[in-house]
């Protein structure tokens, strides 16, 4: 079952105006969707980031896997980490950390890596938790991913979310999310406002949702001392705190004191971070995202070492489209060590998919598609209208920080801000 | 594709008097092959240790596997650890480290896991190192695996590999085996002799083979100061010097000043020792082994372990059959980061495997299987002999130190010895 074509499409779709520690969602996310087809007429599908860099480490990337069978992940990586030359690519956004060779291989490798798997499931007639191991749970639970946020963007219409930029506005976005999808978990995107305001938002949430575990995020928004101040405020009222201070060394002083485990998704973004954070001590909690560590297999890797080392998993996540949540919940329902919700930016999606059948949270969770491989169908048409945006929306590189200076031109990125 | 029934088998082989630091190979050795069996008519073969308290293990968690579909690896496992209650087994051979509850399930579930690896292949037609990723290499290197050893078994008649008590007896049976097999690398089993003479016998193979990298096991019978002299001795003629001391402790010691990679099939025998060793800096080179790493998928999470903390990896050996050799092939064949030749023990079994086509080593390798699953057939027949010889061999746990004793009733067990 050899690989025979690849298309490679980068779409946009529209995006709310989200705040965060570097600046503010645009109006709209940039995905890459990937369709890999074979010589026996079956062919999977990936999802990827869509940042210009990224979509040209791709495209470069799909050709030279033709010919390949769609079982040799080993020679599929070694060919996509060829045709790169060694390039390490770069965080322009500013949300993660440093980028390595090895790395910046894993994150284009993953696209294919997933559409492989979605072949094999195919070809066998099951879905891919199977092939990963077997599902340990029928339904995949994800938090509530709250944000600070304006009530539109600028120049546009008000959206059905409205304006979150106090206590009030996040605990209101809270009930409309958890209304709407029935979250047990509730995640706040942090790092916009001084960490006093924010310490108010989160205990506003424990006031008004008292049994849902709450994590703050600020995106290494804070020096070390505000950390400690932070989780000093906080304890025994989140369940972990994600990455409040910049690098592993800043990460671990906060360690050594805070009374809550901290994750990360920024100091420890590849395999080769692993080792110094361990023995640092600098993260309890590693959020893994199967489109930077590789892929499905490689995620399972990270999920063994964190097993082994005493290290805490979680799910981290960018806007993405239903592929990428068809692909979460497989790798999440088939590991067993998973030990919180998964974040997912799903619920801020508004129009279109590219999948024929869009997900719906039950209670708070997805239920592991029990069709073969992903268990999602393209929707060409929609895939359509999703390239004919990326066409017309004149963005090719995600940039928060520029998008917040065509409002407030005096804005800077600064890290730590507090 | 569910599991419709279960056949475990102890079985004996005719084994050579191989001498170690607990004492000499008695004349069977005992393994237990594993039949699984499907809905589907589709079977899979395991094959795993023999001795008593293992295969009771092994009985009384097969029945708990029925009505599990295969593929569903994550559900064996729990139902092996569930069967098991707790329980740690013991080293009662005194050959490896500390057993654990969670490494007791490991050695367990491995037998059925590979079996699963066997049904999925053959339903899909293809050979397990595709399931595992895609063999990185057509053939898999094995090393030469000396012994000091007795010209025979106490009362029996010559074998046709003669003595091996010296330098001289060790470099003739190197070239034997290497005359017969073609490995491009040695193991030299010692702890059997004063350190002075087994570095004498090293330094032997070194002037006979000066291109074939050197391995020396002493299976932990010195202490870390005999360690580090040796080590000084032999700095430039090995490529890993392996288990010289005991524990995790002794290793750290010897190779904070040892010059050359230690390498460890004792000190770190179970997901739960990698901490720590990491921590110590106790080991260089981990040997794997499916048996007990709990198949093939912990294997690979076990290798993605030490290419993220910069341990090299190798595979460590028992007495063993075809089938064995088989998974063996397989996940090595598909293991990108195997630095180093593996160890086998099958140019030493002088009979009846259970398997149709025995292995035959090319230029010291084994070519990977290209036949669906792990490529191998159960030889019936054989295994009926094989069966019948563990009925009446008598032994149903090993015990090369009571061996040895019938022999030098004065022998004791000591580690370290020297
Ligand atoms: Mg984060
Ligand atoms: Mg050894």
């Amino acid at each position: 079952m050899r690989i025979s074509g690849i298309t490679v499409t980068p779409v946009a779709f529209p995006d709310l105006p989200l705040l965060n520690s570097v600046g503010v969602h645009e109006p709209w996310a940039l995905r890459t969707i990937v369709e890999v087809r074979t010589d026996e007429g079956i062919s999977g599908l990936g999802e990827t980031y869509g940042d210009i860099g990224h979509l040209n480490r791709v495209r470069t990337a799909a050709p030279e896997l033709i010919g390949l069978d769609a079982h040799d992940l080993n020679g599929m990586r070694a060919r996509v980490a060829r045709a790169l030359g060694g390039e390490a690519g770069s965080d322009r956004h500013g949300l993660t950390g440093r980028l390595t060779v090895e790395s910046t291989v894993d994150r284009v490798f993953s696209a294919f890596e997933v559409a492989a798997w979605d072949i094999r499931g195919k070809a066998l007639g099951r879905p891919v938790a199977d092939l990963l191991g077997g599902a340990v749970r029928d339904a995949v639970p994800y938090s509530a991913y709250l944000f600070y946020k304006w009530d539109r963007h600028p120049g546009g219409e008000p959206d059905e979310w409205g304006e979150a930029l106090d206590p009030g506005g996040v605990v209101e976005q809270a009930r409309a999310m958890i209304d709407r999808h029935g979250f047990g978990s509730i995640k706040l995107k942090g790092g916009v406002f001084p960490p006093e305001r924010e310490v108010e938002a989160v205990r506003a949430l424990r006031e008004a949702f008292p049994d849902h575990p709450l994590r703050l995020d600020p995106n290494a928004a804070w020096t070390p001392e505000t950390s400690l101040r932070v989780a000093a405020e906080l304890d025994g009222v989140l369940e972990y705190l994600e990455d409040p201070a910049p690098e592993i060394e800043g990460m671990a002083r906060v360690a050594a004191e805070a009374p809550m485990p901290l994750a990360t998704n920024m100091c420890v973004i590849a395999f080769e971070h692993i080792p110094p954070a361990v023995a640092a001590g600098a993260v309890q909690v590693i959020l893994s995202d199967h489109h930077y560590w590789g892929g499905l297999a490689r995620s399972r890797e990270l999920a063994a070492i964190c097993r082994t080392f005493g290290i805490g998993l979680s799910m981290h996540s960018n806007s993405h489209l239903g592929i990428s949540l068809a692909a979460m919940t497989h790798l999440a329902a088939a590991t067993p060590d998973l030990d919180y919700a998964c974040d997912t930016h799903y619920p801020w999606n508004r129009a279109d998919d590219v999948i024929t059948r869009p997900f719906t949270f039950v209670d708070g969770a997805i239920p592991v598609p029990d069709r073969p491989g992903l268990g999602v169908e393209l929707d060409r048409d929609a895939l359509a209208r999703l390239a004919e945006n990326y066409r017309g929306c004149g963005i090719v590189q995600r940039d928060d920080t520029g998008y917040m200076r065509t409002v407030d031109p005096t804005y800077e990125r600064k890290r730590p801000r507090w």
